[in-house]
């Protein structure tokens, strides 16, 4: 009988599940509201009801394998999400713990998204065969999965790969953790919007983001901006690069991995995030490093990546065995 | 019979060589003049009889175990010594694979000096039972040994852990890598001395340090200054400590270890590098690790804290089996 195994992607909108086997096929997908559950329990029984419909609109027999998460917070260590900002419920969630009463006799894995990500990446994307890479997703924050010697680095808590937090810039702009000057104030979607803002508040030149809101501005206009000669728009992907690309120079110092892969809305941007972003790595990577370490596009379609990166972590584990 | 590993600290000027038990005993010790060896073979040579004679100092008879040895630019995946510039043979040196031919049929390990001091904490000093944690070596430059899940962190080429050469400081203090800005341009004996000489020229201050030239001065000095109340000494323990908590902030972002270790020189100077070292730490810290990972001496012995993380590498080996 054919083996798939349930990701989900939980979101705190909305939560994607697919049914995918270990070639990376999705063989049924769906989708929960994830805010019309205020009650965590009747939240995870749609999950599980969902789960369960799968096997109405799959069309052969198959046998669930397993159920991988992926989620803001999560920790893989003890499979709760730990008092994730986005979501209605607060606290510390045991997702899989709870998960695994509804779904007996099955391995039942949950990490964060990004963690997810390389997962994917390493399964079913660019970093098959691969024992030492990082995965870094561009969302409207920077999340980072650190792969070494085929492992996901967790670390003592299970929270290590936090990245978009390393502090770059000292009094640097303030972030969402209620510090200043990490990473992800520079290098994310939201990053770029408030170097477009510092860019228009500091130059004359004129630009066609000139008329968006800060609240409508999205990476994707700075990227539309930028393929139409956006002077702004341009110079916005190079400070953003600029600053990624020193961190990833100190990522490499510190991990000395194989490839880097860049995932996420603003990784679409192609060369206008990717040119300068080498460029900065290159420029400021210890030199026997220069020209080792790649930078590449996440391998793996997007619209399904997240829900991948989650049926990948319980795939992992089979495949070891 | 005793089973003993033989640890060797290769340094530009000597080499030191012990022979070590599973509990950290030392039961003989020599030292060979490194430059006196320009041909690499007959270093070894002189290597493998010094190795050879111990049978002759200690009292009972043992097994030689294993060799382990700490280098510069020390590659544990080859075995290689690849191009220390401190070192007489340039290129790549075969360290581990000659001295096979040597002593055949026991274990031969090689890494970098940081490396095997993390590896020395975890079988016999403060990171027992560890599973996640670093040690920084503060000497002439600053080293670091990654521990993640009970393994050190080689990374894709095994190279990985140069924690002195992440940029601290955009168009920061020269590096002897040919770039600037880098954490041991600070924060290492070399790096607090730099310091001491730039508050000499901002500042009016007296102090005890402005009869002592540059060449002269040492990380003890400073250190004997600030027992004495010397404001620029202090000052200068405050700056390096500053720069080395943002520095550890960030490592434990990316690693999330559950303790750092201070080893080497500086580390001696206690409360003076220390207090700023944690203040700093605490202050540029993810609000969820504050107060989580301790900052700690090496829980080895300094005088043979080496030759002992050489051994250990063997002995972890050893012992896992």
């Amino acid at each position: 009988m054919n083996k798939l195994v349930a990701g989900i992607d939980i979101g705190g909108t909305n939560s994607v599940l697919g049914l995918v086997d270990d070639k990376g096929k999705i063989y049924a997908e769906g989708t929960i509201a994830t805010r019309k559950y205020p009650d965590f329990d009747l939240y995870l029984q749609a999950l599980h009801d969902t789960i369960q419909n799968f096997s109405e609109t799959v069309d052969e027999p198959f046998e669930l394998a397993g159920i991988g998460i992926g989620a803001p917070n999560g920790n893989y260590y003890t499979g709760c999400v730990e008092f994730a900002a986005n979501l209605l419920w607060k606290g510390v969630l045991p997702f899989a713990g709870k998960l695994s009463a509804l779904f007996p006799n099955i391995p039942i894995k949950l990490t964060n998204d990004a963690n997810a990500a390389a997962i994917g990446e390493m399964i079913y994307g660019g970093a098959k065969g691969m024992k030492n890479f990082s995965v870094i997703t561009l969302g409207t924050g920077l999340g980072s999965g650190i792969v070494v010697d085929g492992e996901l680095l967790y670390g003592h808590d299970g929270f290590a790969g936090e990245l978009g937090h390393i502090i770059v810039t000292t009094n640097g702009r303030e972030c969402g953790c209620g510090r200043c000057g990490c990473l992800e104030t520079y290098a994310s979607a939201t990053g770029i919007k408030r170097t477009v803002y510092k860019l228009l508040a500091d130059q004359v030149a004129d630009s066609e983001l000139k008329n968006i809101s800060f609240n409508e501005l999205s990476a994707e206009m700075i990227c539309t901006a930028a393929i139409n000669g956006d002077p702004v728009a341009i110079e916005a992907f190079a400070h953003t690069g600029e600053h990624l690309g020193r961190a990833l120079a100190n990522l490499v110092a510190i991990t000395a991995p194989e490839a880097i892969f860049l995932f996420g809305g603003l990784a679409k941007a192609g060369k206008y995030i990717f040119e300068p972003t080498i460029k900065s790595m290159e420029e400021n990577i210890l030199k026997f490093w220069r020209g080792k370490v790649a930078l590449l596009p996440s391998g793996i379609n997007d619209k399904n990546a997240a829900v991948l990166g989650a049926a990948a972590l319980v795939w992992k584990i089979i495949n070891e065995k």
